[in-house]
């Protein structure tokens, strides 16, 4: 490096580091290659297989060469508002759906064009403050707690707003449910007491239901019923789908909120273009599901939740507080009733549990500030996917859908998950 | 739209339009679509499928889901590497090897994180530009003109770096050969005179070499021969390989700049993540070559290079300068010559006179604005693709390549791009 190049890194980005889940995914590789046994809870990734229909269709697709529309292939935003209007009760049009390389991207376009303060719950889902800083923009952190179960309730979004004292500013409020990093979701109740708040402040709301399908009793309620005006849907292939490799999200706008997709699709114009042909196509498959991805869908939710019911109770024994998931494959560990034990093993900080935690048993989670979480709190987050989802599905898939997926099913096939999560009950015993 | 919504957009965002060679495309197919005859020479997508080994390395691939590293898929970052070693005669290591959803993304995360001017010259392609613009980059243009071949010269760059009376700015200077919009491209001698001013003034270069498998005589050489401290080399498949829609760029760092590599890449973790999973394991096929390859390559340049001819002579015989193209799929028009009596009809700028071709011919190019020339002067940009590469491909096969590709084969499989060029010639020759 030379001296001029010392000050030629943008200072937005400079000390940054990769992405916290992709970054645990390196290491947890490294550790592997270097032999250990590694129970992999780090990164959030679905353990089921892309449904076999949707990969039929990539391999039909494979020679479409066309750069599609910026906004998306046709046939796939008329899928996707379909899939809204289906699953969600809401109006949807194709003309306003917007298709990107995963909604992580799209996430990043929406922050880029927006001017206006951004909105978070903590713990939040760890890319959207690293994105504000990369852009330069303004976040706003509201800070929730494990009485409320992690959740912002429409009390802590009022005094946060009305704090700042200037009632018009533009703000888009970003919610994610099934939540990452916390396996919570909203109930009906809490919806729509939120959108009472935000019509009042006329505020924008990303409303992030990437895990809306892996709602465990399949009642995934979208705010968008409540304030469908001014709510962004948010979606994509990476979760229900099983296909987080591939990189295909999308976002549904009301008609208020045209001049945003616009901008955005403006901006995909002269970064990404498109999202990659092949995909679109098999995409269009995924969106418009039928019996045979209900049934997939079905048994991915009841494997999910009787691992993430078994690991609460497990984790509950050994002293950690934590609630029971409602969705998604995530549980957000909370050690503060354990912080005098831990601290008397020179563990005051989520970071440190972490890295000793893995460097003690081999298992990796993420900690609390990871998720913007304050640096001491003893939080982190576990994703309970180390499992052969495809080799579970087929078990799954010889039991009716009528009756709870049998234990010991679910024993065999999460039996790492199990062990994984023994070793940390384990771990906060030691002395 | 409310009240607070008219400021709550980026200001480096409003008034963008899409790319302009998007909007063409979106404008052709609504013309079609009314049912007007279009020649659309305004989008460059190579009229070439993707090589069918490399379409089956996609159906083979098709259910991979995982997320794949930032950087890119292992076995993808040797095969680009060695790729470079072996076309490029340069040293390139896998580790060195940034992969990108095209790398127009790339150029966009580049553009992102350094700090520093960004020296182009014009006509350019036409998205540099709008993305410094959006990013709130300094843009340094150099123009050239029709007398040096629209090259930039060592000369004109080395003045233009003097006149800033700041030798030891970071600049990234970016350089594109074979050359979009002008199909001209540098010679070996052009390269060094280049690289001497570059390394005199320590200058970053990205060079942009996605045309350097389409020179016409397979003789492309980089300028990281000359200038390999400091030189990134960009390719990718949507040129060569005539995968534009698949979205798959690449860039390759020399080892003093991989602080640049390393902070792209957390850019990336924090918005794209990682190129779709299947199209990279089918990527790997692609850079790998070999004789299917190199066979499909030596068609597509001796049927671009004789279409590129042809259409030069009789725009050259209807008065339009224009030089013989040496690579890519363009040609750089200049009206010039023509302008007394393009102005008598009312025409004085390079984007009436395609509009107006357009509405009265059904031909589609592109004016010299959108590649940062000055909006009155009469140039534009021709792509020849609007053929069926497939059928001119499997027609060539059956003639020797030790042969010229006889005349007869192109006028039936390019009659269209024959037809198109004509309407021009005819149309400049009214009063």
């Amino acid at each position: 490096m030379r001296n001029s190049d010392l000050v030629s890194l943008n200072m937005n980005v400079r000390g940054l580091t990769q992405s916290a889940t992709l970054a645990i995914k390196d290491r947890c590789r490294e550790m592997r290659a270097r032999g250990t046994q590694v129970f992999d809870f780090g990164l959030g990734q679905s353990p089921f297989p892309v449904p076999p229909s949707v990969v039929e269709a990539l391999r039909v697709h494979a020679a479409e060469k066309d750069y599609l529309p910026v906004r998306g292939l046709g046939a796939l935003r008329e899928a996707v508002a379909g899939f809204h209007r289906r699953k969600d009760q809401i109006e949807a049009h194709p003309e306003s759906v917007l298709v990107g390389p995963g909604s992580k991207e799209l996430m990043f376009l929406l922050q880029l064009v927006f001017y206006g303060e951004i909105i978070l719950r903590t713990p939040c889902w760890v890319s959207y403050q690293p994105q504000a800083r990369i852009i330069g923009r303004t976040i706003k952190l509201i800070p929730t707690s494990f009485e409320t179960g992690w959740k912002l309730t429409a009390g802590l979004l009022e005094d946060s707003l009305k704090a700042a004292n200037d009632d018009a500013r533009p703000r888009l409020l970003v919610l994610n449910y099934p939540m990452n990093p916390t396996g919570h979701t909203y109930s009906t109740r809490d919806l729509q007491e939120l959108s009472e708040v935000a019509r009042r402040f006329g505020l924008i709301v990303l409303s992030d239901e990437i895990y809306g399908q892996l709602h465990f009793l399949g009642e995934h309620v979208s705010i968008a019923r409540y304030y469908p005006e001014r709510t962004i849907v948010s979606s994509g292939l990476s979760k229900w789908c099983g296909a987080g490799g591939w990189r295909l999200g999308t976002f549904t706008f009301p008609e208020e909120l045209n001049w945003l997709a616009e901008a955005m699709a403006v901006v995909a114009s002269e970064t990404y273009t498109s999202v990659s042909a092949p995909i679109q196509h098999a995409a269009v498959r995924a969106f418009q599901c039928g019996p045979e991805i209900e049934s997939y869908l079905r048994h991915a939710r009841r494997i999910l939740a009787a691992i993430g019911n078994r690991c609460t109770r497990v984790l509950r024994e050994a002293g950690i507080r934590l609630h029971e998931p409602q969705g998604a494959f995530y549980l957000y560990l909370d050690f503060g009733p354990l912080a005098e034990r831990l601290h008397g093993r020179g563990i005051r900080d989520g970071a440190t549990l972490c890295d000793r935690l893995l460097a003690e048993t081999g298992v990796a989670i993420l900690p609390g500030s990871a998720f913007a979480r304050p640096v001491p709190e003893l939080t982190a987050r576990l994703s309970y996917v180390d499992f052969d989802g495809g080799a579970a599905l087929a078990a799954s898939e010889s039991v009716s859908l009528d009756k709870d997926v049998p234990s010991e099913l679910v024993s065999r096939h999460a039996e790492k998950v199990f062990r994984g999560v023994e070793r940390i009950a384990e771990w906060v015993g030691r002395r």
